[in-house]
């Protein structure tokens, strides 16, 4: 097999602030490998069919690629349990797990995150209010979903119009542009909210903490307005000691021995008949990663 | 019955900043009563030996009288299964629980308050460590002791030497003045930490966030440092997400119908035989109790 380009999104400096395509992250094209020969040191060749945009990976290390969830068909094998020939769905060697029905976005990562979590540290009762934010992501809007299934009345937040729209089609009762109206003003006239989905901590946090009612569950999921720039700081914790609140960070992985199988069984057939609703944004090639990255970190996907 | 004076303690004015006794709460004692004849209205009329300093109750009324944790003997009662001579322990009306050991302090809401959050929520496991704040007062240095009865490693911080040394002598593995030494510097050289004993709040919760394993239970008892002055905001809370930490508010009240048995079977017995050791600041008289409020929130008690 001829030498073949393997094409590398590097992280090539501390982002000061948001990420800066060509700056931040550079896209590498010189590395040039021979499939039959590259040393694999124990582990597995994959082939890639294109890169997935999701995820928040830690330390990253400078000059270095940066690793993300992908589906990818495996090459050569020194590990056990791949052969060439199987998909596999990983951001980490050895990918795990293995499994027959591999996907990126909705009915992969994201999609678990929603619902393994939402199981998990909801408990939610029919007739609750639940705030979602950044509901037109794959998080959100299958939060939004799972949500509207167990009874719950949604009110749910995005930056763009498109999204609102995509909201109210998947059943949120209340959807709102968090860039044209005031996210407390809606909260106090919506709410009081029993969960609160958080995708953007900083001051939406400060909100939901303020349109609590007793023994709220905080779903902390990410907190993207945190991420780029140093906020002010969240300054009315007190209300998780008056309200009894309940605040919780997770990691899928974490989930995923729990809940792996009953999301399999269910999610995937729910996406594919309709019955639950996704959006996607497609990128492909590798060269539009740092542009992705940052459109992402902006609120300027999906628009 | 000669009618008697009626003393009580109003809150007067919302406070600016810290309570100032003589303008926020002032003494009244010109009400006075005839024990025999006042109108009870479905309610009892209770004689307290002294007040109690603990606590913190929501929503006082201007010109109202402040509530507190207390033991009372009933006098008259036109309230079912109140009988003249009974021994009552409450902050409310009617008083509840009616039992026969009633106690304040380390025995009673303070006491319940460190044993009952610390069963529910520590998921202490032998080995683990843990961060105490306010170690010296009534409910830290029950949660010190309960955790090194659990095998933990105890990181316990107060505001004057003299607490210290009572940490200390309790079985606190590191015990230190937050107002002389830098708590950060101590949690890093002496943490990290697993579980984080909140009493403050405000920048103590940035550095245990800081300071604090994967997993961390954050056990949100109080945050004494927000009370009163405006605080900045706490700036680091994507360490929930990162460290998957839980960070839980609780009432003391919620928790007794699951616990109280227990706590009276067992915790008094153990300080009365001083296996479990306590300290405590007795004020006696009404006219102290503005003065001790102050006190307790600038931390001057008990130096």
């Amino acid at each position: 097999m001829a030498p073949v380009k393997n094409t590398r999104v590097l992280f090539n400096d501390v982002p000061q602030g948001y990420p800066i395509p060509g700056k931040t992250t550079v896209v590498d094209d010189s590395q040039i490998i021979d499939l039959e020969t590259v040393p694999l040191n124990g582990a597995i060749l994959l082939k890639m069919r294109e890169p997935t945009i999701e995820s928040y990976p830690a330390s990253y290390r400078i000059g270095e690629p940066i690793d993300s969830y992908g589906i990818a068909v495996v090459l050569r094998s020194e590990f056990e349990g791949a052969q060439p020939g199987d998909h596999v769905y990983s951001m980490e060697t050895p990918p795990e797990p293995f499994v027959d029905d591999t996907y990126v976005g909705v009915a992969g990562m994201p999609g678990e995150t929603a619902y393994m979590a939402w199981k998990e540290y909801s408990k939610a009762k029919k007739g609750e209010t639940v705030f979602v934010t950044s509901g037109g992501g794959p998080v959100g809007s299958m939060v939004i979903q799972l949500a509207k299934l167990d009874g719950l009345k949604v009110i749910a937040s995005a930056g763009s119009d498109a999204k609102v729209q995509f909201m109210k089609d998947i059943g949120a009762d209340v959807a709102f542009n968090y860039k044209t109206e005031k996210t407390l003003d809606i909260l106090r006239d919506k709410g009081p909210i029993d969960i609160y989905w958080d995708n953007v901590g900083g001051e939406t946090l400060e909100y939901a903490l303020e349109a609590a009612n007793a023994h709220a569950r905080f779903i902390e999921s990410g907190m993207i307005s945190s991420y780029n720039t140093r906020s002010q700081g969240v300054r009315n914790l007190m209300h998780i000691v008056y309200k009894r609140i309940t605040m919780t960070g997770f990691f899928v992985a974490e989930l995923r021995p729990k809940y792996a199988d009953e999301f399999y069984a269910w999610i995937p057939e729910k996406l594919a008949s309709g019955e639950i609703k996704f959006k996607e944004q497609v990128s492909r090639g590798l060269d539009k990663v740092g542009q992705v990255i940052a459109d992402v970190q902006r609120g300027r996907n999906s628009e």
